[in-house]
């Protein structure tokens, strides 16, 4: 995607942030709600943030996601709960949901929750690269601020 | 973008993190770092997480942004220096570079280096949205560790 100037004036960084201190999703931004892949940032024990892409389902009005125990982001949100999620507009970068909340997760053992995940994702059977022993968790992500930015 | 079972197989997160604990970009990688629009996260005073988009500019070896600073990631960073910076493919969400490193900032008095952030953006004028009294820094990101991932 291509930066041209006259599609986009500089505000450094981007300035319209509607609906600070919300805590729901403006009508203007529910699609990303359906996107595929977002990007959550949990904080590792050293400190540093920490950003990887994730699969998550928007369901009964929240955003929720299937975690593997062993992984590194699911003992950080375990230990800090807060963390942010990030989803991208695919088709323009310069438009994005930002939600800042604070996760709850409940055991997901047969993995009933995991299965709803994968049916957004083609029927994907998220259990293909659990490890023996591994668990599941269903995190349910509840806003303290929905940043919903748009440029251009 | 949709996804299809043909094109991905699901591992929950995403496992092939390439060169975990590098401090350097491997050659797979190298054309994100010529991407319009990253999302930094900062850590809030609150403890939160706090991703943004943002532009940058890989100059001379380093991943480097010229920030105001009156905005919120500004003052997270100078207080809290541990950032992750995440750079999505924008033709393929499953494939990203997230460099979590330390930032220093320098003062840019004359904008003689948001002037070559601009020029990256069709010679944007990055000064145009600042106040009156803003001024910029130039930050700099050194990498305590270069996750390169794709999938699929």
């Amino acid at each position: 995607m291509r930066l041209t100037q006259s599609r986009i004036s500089y505000a450094a960084p981007f300035p319209s942030r509607k609906n600070d201190g919300m805590t729901t999703f403006p009508d203007s931004h529910t699609d990303l709600l359906d996107a595929q892949v977002g990007s959550l940032t949990t904080i590792g024990g050293d400190g540093f943030p920490q950003a990887t892409a994730i699969w998550f389902l928007y369901d009964e009005g929240k955003i929720k996601i299937s975690l593997n125990t062993s992984r590194l982001k699911t003992k950080n949100l375990l230990k800090r709960p807060k963390v942010s999620l990030m989803i991208l507009d695919p088709k323009n970068p310069y438009r994005y949901l930002e939600v800042r909340g604070t996760v709850t997760a409940t055991p997901d053992p047969d993995y009933a929750f995991a299965k709803k995940v994968g049916a957004k994702y083609g029927g994907a059977d998220l259990s293909e690269h659990d490890g023996p022993g591994d668990s599941r968790l269903e995190v349910v992500l509840e806003p303290t601020n929905v940043y919903a930015v748009a440029m251009g």
